[in-house]
């Protein structure tokens, strides 16, 4: 398999990483950081133009810097061939959704590494048993999607489908605003003490909360503007928040604030027993008529239903007007993964 | 050694884990759980009352939940003997300093072991160089604080002397204010997605940035209301700065959202480094005259200065009129420790 990479930094570099040796593939990159990417041994040939890097591959990421991700999809675009699927790995997705019309193109996003940039963090598992959020449209080619699908399970992700604006919705919750309110806590800190007097000593739990606060000064505006809108969104329901336990503890109001601790404490709970359950997996087949999109809606459909797809295959009937899927889910889920794609008027055994 | 510990939940049962096990001390117990903390081995004897449990003690702790700390402490210095010290635990400080005036009083708050309540998780090296505040004041005992200091350090703790309002609104700070946030985005991020969508997989910052939201429901709010003024005014701060943020970024900023990044960047890193630096460390002789509140003193003016003092003597003169206080400093302060005693009026060699 032929892989292009545009943009080797720590992502770029990891996924050339992963793809050579655990995929044995061969992997052409492309951009500034080539050269050392190909001395860090995480591509095979440091091409000095995008089109050298992507004119061969099967697969094509853009690891590019945010700013330039949509322009750099759309060079990859034109020079890739009809049978390359070209991904990117910014951090939001409805705008390069949204301006690609292209069945060749599906919208990712590993949530890995945005911490320390630049190839010399580059890692071989970087993506192990990290989600990878991927974002197909009804355009999307099914055989091109469960490719990708395959090629992020063989890096050691697990890949899951996502609608672009929940995504953004998601990340700005999840990534941006306690990168945002990281950022505060610290400002504060640093304030509680008088001036002239050194900070004192604080606790573990201060350390966990504020350990992305300054994450990269050179990547995290634009990740922030990026995603101004739901971040904006998500910043207005904190104020929002804040203003009334505020209102609660200035009034004395036991009740009010203890119910705000057990929310919070049931809350926690959902949020971590999303994140439990491997164990064994079943695989379904799916009997799917030969147009475009139908993967990435079964995708979709489990993916929003919390339900995790271990891994794809698609095999097209002979004559091509009918075809297969297997899809791996958890064994748990494999009752309810039959009851939405029955629901979705197909049928899976 | 004679220890007492009135309260042996989580933090009253580790210290007596660690007063035993590390000090040899003899330690009397007692409240609902002194039974369950015997048959544990954290106290040596489950007394019925608080009386007996004080009685003959060197030092007592109160370790009570925090609703009941202030009227504890005062039936502890009724019932304790006249050279016996006696501190508290409690998440607040200003309140219970205020309102006790006996030399034999000494605020204290261990950093550690707030999450998990009950006997049953108590340890013996929960206090593993971890920071446990003491608010000395004028009224302090010098040879009763010194006891006091070298009790925590032989549980493991690093003792650090500070202001008990500098101490409440670092807490707001620090602490308070960092399980706010992380209960706001848990419910942010619960609501991210659409109702009936399952919450998907988050990232590990996520998981680092909401530790602690909806910690212990049964002991928080206590704790929240507890230092109701000092977390009001770091909430008012939060929201203030937040909607400076949320302007930047709606007016597409990037100079703002940059120097909003880069300044938390700095400040991470400031509050790191006040946490680095153990080392070697070198012992300065303080003559001190024989009044209260001096090695209190000594010990918040090197607090203040962010100077840790890993180790404290105290040995009176033979005519009684006149001490000699060593501390323990890192090699790396000496010299500023030293500017600072002499600035007190004192001389250190």
């Amino acid at each position: 398999m032929n892989v292009a990479i545009v943009g080797t930094g720590v992502i770029g570099g990891s996924v050339g990483l992963a793809a050579r040796r655990r995929l044995g593939a061969t992997v052409r990159g492309s951009g500034p950081e080539a050269p050392r990417a190909l001395e860090r041994g995480a591509i095979d040939v440091a091409c000095a133009t995008l089109r050298e890097a992507v004119e061969d591959a099967d697969v094509a990421f853009v690891a590019t810097p945010l700013g330039v991700i949509e322009e750099t999809v759309d060079a990859v675009l034109a020079a890739a061939g009809a049978d390359c699927v070209v991904s990117d790995v910014g951090s939001t997705k409805t705008a390069v959704v949204a301006g690609r019309d292209d069945e060749r193109f599906v919208g990712g996003h590993p949530l890995a590494g945005s911490e320390a940039a630049g190839i010399e963090h580059a890692r071989e598992d970087l993506f192990a048993d990290a989600v990878w959020y991927l974002t197909p449209t009804a355009r999307t080619s099914g055989v091109l999607y469960e490719r990708l699908h395959r090629v992020l399970a063989g890096l050691g992700a697990r890949p899951a489908a996502i609608d672009p604006d929940v995504h953004d919705r998601l990340m700005a919750a999840v990534s941006h605003l306690p990168h945002v309110l990281a950022n505060v806590l610290v400002a504060q800190a640093i304030r509680a003490v008088d001036d002239g007097e050194t900070i004192p000593a604080t606790g573990p739990s201060f350390r966990d909360a504020t350990r992305v606060a300054g994450a990269n000064p050179a990547l995290w505006p634009d990740i922030l503007l990026g995603n101004r809108d739901a971040l904006l969104a998500q910043l207005d329901e904190t104020i929002a928040r804040l203003t009334d336990v505020r209102a609660a503890l200035a009034a004395g109001d036991r009740a009010a604030v203890t119910a705000f601790q057990e929310q919070a404490h049931a809350e926690r709970r959902a949020l971590l027993e999303t994140h439990l359950g491997a164990g064994p997996t079943r695989e379904l087949r799916i009997a799917v008529p030969n147009r475009p999109g139908v993967i990435a809606d079964v995708a979709l459909h489990l993916g929003r239903a919390g339900i995790n797809i271990s891994d794809l295959s698609l095999a097209p009937s002979p004559d091509n007007t009918q075809g297969e899927v297997g899809v791996f889910v958890p064994e748990a889920d494999a009752e309810r993964a039959c009851e939405i794609i029955d629901g979705m008027g197909l049928h899976a055994t």
